[in-house]
C-alpha cells in the first residue's frame, strides 16, 4: 500500500466522470498534470484548475480532496470529476499513470479502506452489494450490512463465545483442584444452544438473502389455455421495461423478473405446454414440476375444479414451498366453489385485472421476507455463510463435548475454532490471508 | 430558471455516480433529505453524510457544494456523489423530485450557464462536443471551441464590421455634406474582400470538421485480389477493438473506423466484388465509383501496372479527392516501377505489414488537418455553419453595393445583416429566442 491507484469510478458515456486516486502521493502526481499545486491544498476542499498534457489542455475539472485518515480508503487522496468523454478519461488515466500512479484493481480502494481499518470485512462486501442493488429488499441488506449489521450480532455471539472460554480457562488455571468448576455445565450447555439457535438462524438467513439478490423463483403452473401467459403479462405491466434495464443482477436462466413492493420476484415460466398425445403431456407435466422444484411460491391456475387426486398430487410436489390456488377468468363466472381445495383460493380474471392486486399482495406474503425490517441481519455472502457453517460445526461438538463431560480444555478448544471462525467473517482480531482479500475483492467493480 | 433542477450526471452502471443540483433552492432541498444542514454549508466544500427517506438511509453520500455566482451554472448547486446503484440513485432523484426539484432537461445545466453569461453559446455548443469526444482531433476541436477559440475569432471579425459600420454611419450623421466620405470606399472594400475570404475559410473548415468528427472517409479501391481486405485488416490491428468500443459517434453506415495519430478516418469498403461476367464487372466498377464519390481520400491498390487509360480514368474520378496509388505485394516482387502513374507510389506488402507506416503516414498528411493545431479553429456546429454563410452573403451584398457605388446608408444596413448573424452565432449581445435555446441544448445529454 506504499503505491498509489488510479480508476475510473464512474460508468463511460455520462456527461461527467470520477477519477479516483488514492494513496500517499496521490496530491503530488495529480499537481503535476493539474493547474494547481494540490499538495498544500486544505482536506474536503474542491479546487476548480485543468488538467494539462503539456501545454495541451485536455479538461477543465473540479479535484475533490481528501486527507488521511479522514477519506474513504484511509488514503491521502483525490477525485477528479471530468466530463464524461472516454478520451478524456482514458488520456487523464494515461497521464496519471505516467506520472508514477498504478491502476487499480477490482476492489482495492475498499481493500485499503479495509486495511485501514476503515470497514470490517463483510462490511467491505456489503459495499460491493450495495452498488448492484437494484430494488428496496437488496438495497436494505445491503445497506444493514454496511452499517454494521451483521458485524454487532457477531460481535454479540463472540463476547459469549469468549466468555464461556475465559471460564473454562480459568478451570484449567486451577486444574490442582480437580472439581473446581468455574464453568456451570448445565449454563454452560444453556447458553451455547442459545448461540447455536442464533447461528443457524444466521445461516439459514443465507437461503432468503439468496433469493432476495437472485429474485424470489415463482412457478406459474397450471393446464394449457388456462390464463398463465395472460396473467404473467399483466403481472409484467410497465415493469418489464425497467426490469430489463438491469444487466448483470440475475445468475440463472430466467423468464422474467418482477418487482412487487421492491422485492424482486423471477418467474419460471412453464407456458407453451401443449397436452396433444399423452407422451407429450407426460412431457408438459415433467417439465412443470421441473418448475416447481426451482421455486419457492407455486401459483397454481385454474378454471375449473381440479380432482382430489389432482390437488393432492399438487400439495404432495409443493411441500416445503407456498402453494397459492388461484382461480382464473372471474369474469366469465365467478360462482366458483372449489371444496376439495382447503387453502384460500384467490379469484382473479388475469384478462380485465380483477383481483391482480391482492394475487400481488399474497405473493408478497408468501415470500416472507419481513425479516427485512430495518435492523433484520441477513446473511449474503457465500463466504460468511461457509465461515457460520464452521461455527455451528464447532458449536455442535461443544455440545457434544459436554454431553460426553469432557475435560474444560478439550471443551475450550472446539470453542476456540468457532471463535476463529466468527472473526474470518468480519476480519477482526486475525490476520486475512491475501488469498482470502484476493478473492473477496476481485468480485468487486473497478474504481471501488 | 426560479426552479432547482435535479439530474443524474453520469452513467448508470459504475461504482460511484453523481447526481447534480442546480438552482436558488439547492441546498434547502437537499438538506431535506441529507443529515446535515447544507444551507450554511461554505462554497466549494465536501459534506459527508447520509441521504435519507424518513427514517431510512439510502445512501452513505458525499455532496460538494457550489454557491452562485462561483458554478457551472453560475447558481447556488451541489453535486451528490453516490453509489453507483441504479435503485439508490433513482431512489434519490425521487426524493429530490418529492422536496420540490425538477428533473432537468437535457443540457439544461449548461443553458443555465449560458443564461448566467458564463459561457457564449458557441462555448455551450463545444461543451455537447467535448463529451462526445472520441479521439484527439474531435477533443482538440472542441476544447479549441470550448476555450473560446472561435468566439475571438468572431470577435475580431465583428470589430472590423463594427469599425465599417461606424464610418459609414458617420456619413450619415454629415449626410449636408454630399461629397464627404469618411470611409474610403477603396479601402472599403479591400477590408470587406479580407472579412469575406476570413469568413470563407471559418465556412470551409466546417466540411473539415464534419469530416473529423465523423470520421475522414477513405475508399480502397483495386481489382479483386489485389489485396484489399488484408490491407484493411493490417490496418485495423488492434485498433478495431478499441473504435467498436465508441458508440454512436459515426453518423454513416461505415466499414470500419480506424484511428491514425489520433484522428479517426472511416474505411469505406469496395471489397467483395468479383468480376465473373461484364455484367457484373460494371456493377462492381459503379461500387467502387460510389465509394470514390464519397471519400476524401481514395487508395488505390494495384499489383500489375494499369493502363494509360486505366490512370486517366482514375485521376478524373478522384479529382477534389487525394488519390494515393498503391503497389502492394512487394514481398513477392519488388521491381515495379509503373511509369504510366505520375503521382509518388507508395509500395507495400498489406501480408508482412512491410510500408503500413509510410502509407499511414500518407494517409495522416492528405488528410490535410494540420488546421488541428493549439490555436486553429473549426467551425464544428451547423448552426454556427449557417450563420456564417448567412454572414458570406450579406458581404458580398456589401461588396455589390461597394461596386454599384450606392450611398453608405445602404451598405451599412447590409453591415448589420452581417453583424447580427455573427452575434447569433455566439449568442452576445442579442435576445436568443427559446427555439434556438432548445434546438441547440435538447441534442445534449441530461445532466450537463
Amino acid at each position: 500500500m506504499t503505491d498509489t491507484i488510479c480508476a475510473l469510478a464512474t460508468a463511460p458515456g455520462g456527461a461527467l466522470g470520477i477519477i479516483r486516486i488514492s494513496g500517499p502521493q496521490s496530491l503530488e502526481i495529480l499537481s503535476n498534470i493539474f493547474t494547481k499545486d494540490l499538495s498544500k491544498a486544505p482536506a474536503n476542499s474542491i479546487q476548480y484548475g485543468h488538467v494539462k498534457d503539456g501545454s495541451e489542455i485536455i479538461d477543465e475539472c473540479m479535484a475533490s480532496i481528501f486527507r488521511a485518515p479522514k477519506s474513504y480508503t484511509g488514503e491521502d487522496s483525490a477525485e477528479l470529476t471530468c466530463h464524461g468523454s472516454r478520451y478524456i478519461l482514458n488520456k487523464i488515466l494515461e497521464l496519471l499513470v505516467q506520472q508514477g500512479c498504478r491502476l487499480a484493481q477490482p476492489g482495492e480502494y475498499t481493500m485499503r479502506a479495509f486495511l485501514n481499518g476503515k470497514l470490517d470485512l463483510s462490511q467491505a462486501e456489503a459495499v460491493a452489494d450495495l452498488i448492484a442493488s437494484t430494488n428496496q429488499a437488496t438495497h436494505r441488506m445491503a445497506m444493514s450490512q454496511l452499517r454494521g449489521g451483521i458485524s454487532s450480532e457477531l460481535a454479540s455471539l463472540r463476547n459469549q463465545l469468549l466468555h464461556l472460554t475465559t471460564l473454562l480457562e480459568l478451570e484449567l488455571d486451577f486444574s490442582d483442584h480437580e472439581d473446581l468448576e468455574f464453568a456451570d455445565r448445565t449454563e454452560l450447555q444453556e447458553l451455547t444452544r442459545r448461540i447455536q439457535k442464533h447461528i443457524s438462524q444466521l445461516a439459514e438467513s443465507f437461503e432468503t438473502g439468496q433469493a432476495i439478490k437472485q429474485g424470489i423463483p415463482v412457478a406459474i403452473v397450471g393446464k394449457t389455455n388456462v390464463g398463465k401467459s395472460t396473467l404473467l403479462n399483466k403481472l409484467l405491466k410497465d415493469d418489464r421495461a425497467i426490469v430489463s434495464d438491469i444487466h448483470g443482477t440475475t445468475r440463472d436462466t430466467i423468464e422474467e423478473v418482477i418487482d412487487l413492493h421492491g422485492v424482486q420476484f423471477r418467474f419460471i415460466d412453464t407456458a407453451g405446454i401443449r397436452q396433444t398425445t399423452d407422451r407429450i403431456e407426460q412431457i408438459g407435466i415433467d417439465r412443470t414440476y421441473q418448475a416447481i422444484e426451482k421455486a419457492r411460491i407455486v401459483l397454481w391456475l385454474v378454471d375449473e375444479e381440479p380432482s382430489e387426486s389432482e390437488v393432492h398430487d399438487m400439495m404432495e410436489r409443493c411441500k416445503g414451498r407456498s402453494l397459492l390456488p388461484i382461480i382464473n377468468k372471474i369474469d366469465i363466472d365467478n360462482r366458483h366453489q372449489f371444496s376439495n381445495i382447503k387453502s384460500p383460493i384467490i379469484k382473479i380474471s388475469a384478462k380485465t385485472g380483477q383481483g391482480i392486486d391482492s394475487l400481488e399482495a399474497a405473493i408478497y406474503e408468501a415470500a416472507n421476507i419481513s425479516i427485512l425490517g430495518d435492523t433484520d441481519v441477513i446473511v449474503t455472502s457465500a463466504r460468511q455463510y461457509q465461515e457460520l457453517l464452521r461455527v455451528k460445526e464447532a458449536i455442535s461438538r461443544v455440545l457434544d463435548a459436554i454431553a460426553d463431560n469432557l475435560s474444560g480444555d478439550l471443551i475450550a478448544e472446539e470453542l476456540k475454532i468457532a471463535l476463529e471462525s466468527l472473526a474470518t467473517i468480519t476480519g477482526q482480531g486475525i490476520i486475512t490471508s491475501q488469498e482470502t482479500l484476493n478473492n473477496i475483492f476481485s468480485s468487486f467493480c473497478v474504481g471501488k
